[in-house]
């Protein structure tokens, strides 16, 4: 069960060797896999499921994103991603991120994604009730 | 235009710096990627669209497959995929692949995939009739 | 702490979005990656880690690969993959994994993959004593 | 050869079947990858090589990075990424980006990435000569 403290979600994962690249670190867009894994967990912990919300023709495409990277993360690390909801509108919604090794607590990179709620055809509509009564950070 | 000679069908691509690994070269599983991209490019180079045949009902998940790996490839690396069709049953086809370096010849990965024909519900039916149709290499 | 009975490792994962592609399922390259994660796993599993063997010059390359696919796994899924070592001599260890869905025990593929022991320039070696201490399967 | 007209670098790209997800389009941190290859073209565009700025000691790891999503990219559209230098300082450059359907000229996403430069142990230091001269987009 992820931890909701301060209505934060926290994932934990391990680096796979495949994430890394050859500068022998995580590579750049993998955090952005990491933030979904943990845009999942978050839902779920509100006793949520983003892949009910598909069967339901709720859709949540990305449709901006922003990282900062601060430091490297490594095959093997332990990494701790915490997952909020920092606002939403009607037909939107934008989750904040921080990923950060769990032995040290070392931040590693921060980031943020907005989403479109649409039904399967891409018609913007709005976001399911559920979702909408997520509690934001404070 | 693909080439096709002797039924073999080449694609070039240059390996991005995703693609490698803290070992500093093309991780593993990269390598099946690239066997898709070939793939594509086989069925595209006789006039065919793996996309199209989705839409008419016709799937083709991989259900087996085999790679073997003879040397690295690096960032920027430009390689060279060659696809031919070894065999085809009524509701399977499998097709063989090798890399090798586009300025050197070298061999990096030999490989094949075997395909079964389903439809959207996932239930065996035969292979699209353009496919049946298909050359194997000689 | 994962679960070494009988000798087979266990790990557990959630299916991300990323990993799943049109087809509305798992991509099948996607499975190697988890075998690498099994593998990971099965190495602490008994105190020895392949970061560190990398550290004192012991590389594990795969140099060949099987899979076989049964069933798809889906977003959000929870999936165990088993590891164990199916033989090893004195340059090279061959592993064996099953992925399987966790709430039903569906098995979804199982596969293989052998690596070569080498040093950072790539010339074949000894493995690590540790890894040639680790039980087989029975 | 890669298009320079303006200073912008034009990249040619299929989408693989392995970048799509189970909404039937490219998943979102693809097009990071694949500005990444943009950005790849642009320094070969120029007479220029990441790889050789490695060699020599310069890293170029991405400290920042936004994206917008305009339109989705389904299996099998060629795509063109179109990249160019938004700007640089003494120890670090941004490159912006487009991507677009090469058949429509739909735009699918646009971003930038900043990008610090490193030694091999992380400090920062100058941007390698050649890159500094890189003229940016008009």
């Amino acid at each position: 069960m992820p931890n909701t403290q301060d209505r934060v979600v926290e994932t934990s994962l391990r680096v796979r060797y495949a994430e890394t690249d050859a500068m022998g670190v995580v590579y750049h867009a993998n955090y952005l896999i990491w933030f979904e894994a943990g845009r999942g967990d978050y839902f779920r912990a509100f006793g949520q499921d983003y892949g009910a919300w598909e069967k339901d023709g709720y859709f949540l495409p990305v449709v901006e994103l922003h990282a900062r990277y601060l430091a490297p993360a490594r095959y093997g690390d332990t990494v701790t991603v915490r997952t909020w909801i920092k606002g939403a509108r009607s037909r939107s919604v934008t989750l904040g991120y921080e990923a950060a090794l769990a032995e040290t607590g070392q931040l590693l990179a921060t980031g943020w994604t907005q989403h479109l709620c649409t039904d399967a055809e891409g018609n913007t509509r709005r976001l399911p009730e559920e979702l909408r009564q997520l509690p934001p950070h404070d």
